[in-house]
């Protein structure tokens, strides 16, 4: 069977919409990695650290998920990672309320051996360091490496950040990001920059507008799904991650051909996880429900124009 | 050979960008309509007024490619209709420096003998009393009636831009007028209460985001051809909608599956109008480009996933 590995946080959020407020909730970017990679049957690791406080039954259901916990250290002592946000009536922006690190802090992430050969390793949005220290313990280069990360990071640690840039394959980021990385109001311009920093291929992502994935001169758009209710954002853009690299791994096929089923499919486990609070809706979802929606996808997009 | 009727405006324009400015070029959204419905062939023809002060040459080079300029009135002692406008860096918003409706102010629009048939009407965006009179001069129900509006309308007059839309099938509106005109910030429910309103079919214009179309249910998207320049939006609404018109009218198949085609033909004339400015770029447009391009929709947005 093959192997995805991804390193990313296992946290907790408290998180407030026009529909509502929650407590701490599970949440991080590896967790909703997870849940999405966990839809294709495919061996999926997380790296990661929680605190002491981190409640043994979220673990368990991440387990019976199919999901290697094994790389997750837990540090007795210590605090989970804890972020909590408030989005505003149009969605589409948050004011982060409260981050605290607690264990993240320190975080040196210890790839499992049985892990070390993964055929996808997804590099979750955290130091620029933390990320090359995953790929320096691979035992063999990774069919695809995809790296996530964000503004932040090129704020505070730009350099490391380039170097990393150029050891990876795919790279995601949002649309402000992709500018501010690369200078380029134009997202065609941008990703033609972000190419020569490294990553061969570029997936943009534009939130309720879609994802866009650029491959030298290649270009494919998958739209959001429109939805009457965008109930909580927080982990589409990780879900959307993970179906990607879940279906990757899952193929072995990583044509750009292919790429662009695994947009589909990571755009449609997105537009799930956004129907609940947190990790709600992606713990309960069922094959079913992803192959019919996998057919809205299509309907959606698909026409009928014949070129002579 | 079949028919469009479209009304709308013939005008000058003076338009600011980050690459340039103009003199009073020529624009207007009947202009836009016609020259991307000329693209296939069929008769249009287009009913506005112009002043004194309008070149003939303008008119005979609309006519040069197949559009019917019986419709536009010229009132020679008038000034022609101008809008100047100045768009901001990310060319999604804009500035209006000045508007003089002069002929435009008492217009009466008066549909010619040989069109009062026509297959498909587009309502051009023109206070709701004066789309009203241009139905009312059909000698029969046209087989598509299709209507563009904004925001001023339902400020000044919602009541008889309610009365008009009852009246109507499409509606092409932006994605903020459909939220003003339904209360409902979610196209998904906004489509649905504009729904009740009349029209069966909605066309919501996100611009650079795209275009989707609802019918009872149904949904369909296309995006906007990620483009490295964006040198004038001027005119993109109204050449999407031309397209559409244009390529329903010579299809006479407004089936939803159809009109899935029309929306992608729209979508592709309006990445072409906003390569230079004004109707610069629509003039010189040829047949091979158009064919071209398409193909570059299909790569865009065509995927292949089985679902058995």
């Amino acid at each position: 069977m093959s192997k995805l590995l991804a390193v990313g946080t296992v946290a907790f959020d408290a998180i407030e919409t026009p529909f509502g407020k929650t407590d701490k909730i599970l949440g991080g970017s590896g967790t909703f990695v997870g849940l999405a990679a966990s839809q294709f049957g495919v061996e999926t690791g997380i790296v990661s650290v929680v605190g002491g406080d981190f409640p043994q039954e979220y673990l368990d259901m991440m387990n019976a998920k199919g999901i290697n916990t094994d790389g997750v250290e837990i540090i007795k002592e210590g605090k989970t990672f804890f972020w909590s946000g408030k989005y505003h009536n149009d969605m589409n922006s948050r004011d982060t309320l409260i981050t605290e690190l607690n264990v993240l802090e320190n975080f040196q992430p210890v790839v499992p051996e049985y892990f070390k050969d993964a055929d996808i390793v997804m590099l979750g949005n955290l130091h620029p360091l933390v990320q090359v220290s995953v790929l320096e313990q691979m035992s063999k280069r990774p069919k695809l490496v995809v790296l996530d990360t964000m503004n932040f990071w090129m704020d505070i640690s730009l350099n490391e950040l380039h170097d990393v840039l150029k050891k990876v394959d795919v790279i995601t980021i949002n649309d402000e990001e992709a500018r501010q990385l690369s200078g380029e109001y134009s997202l065609v311009n941008a990703a033609k920059k972000i190419h020569e920093m490294g990553p061969k291929y570029v997936v943009i992502k534009k939130g309720e507008h879609g994802a866009l994935l650029f491959n030298e001169g290649n270009m494919f758009f998958a739209p959001a799904l429109p939805l009457a209710e965008v109930f909580d954002p927080t982990g589409a853009g990780d879900t959307f991650a993970g179906g990607f690299c879940g279906y990757l791994t899952k193929t072995q096929d990583v044509s750009f051909d292919n790429m662009k089923n695994a947009i589909i499919y990571g755009s449609n486990l997105a537009s799930f996880c956004v129907e609940k609070f947190g990790t709600e809706r992606m713990q309960e979802l069922t094959e079913k429900e992803v192959k019919n929606r996998l057919q809205s996808f299509k309907d959606l997009t698909q026409f009928d124009i014949e070129l002579s």
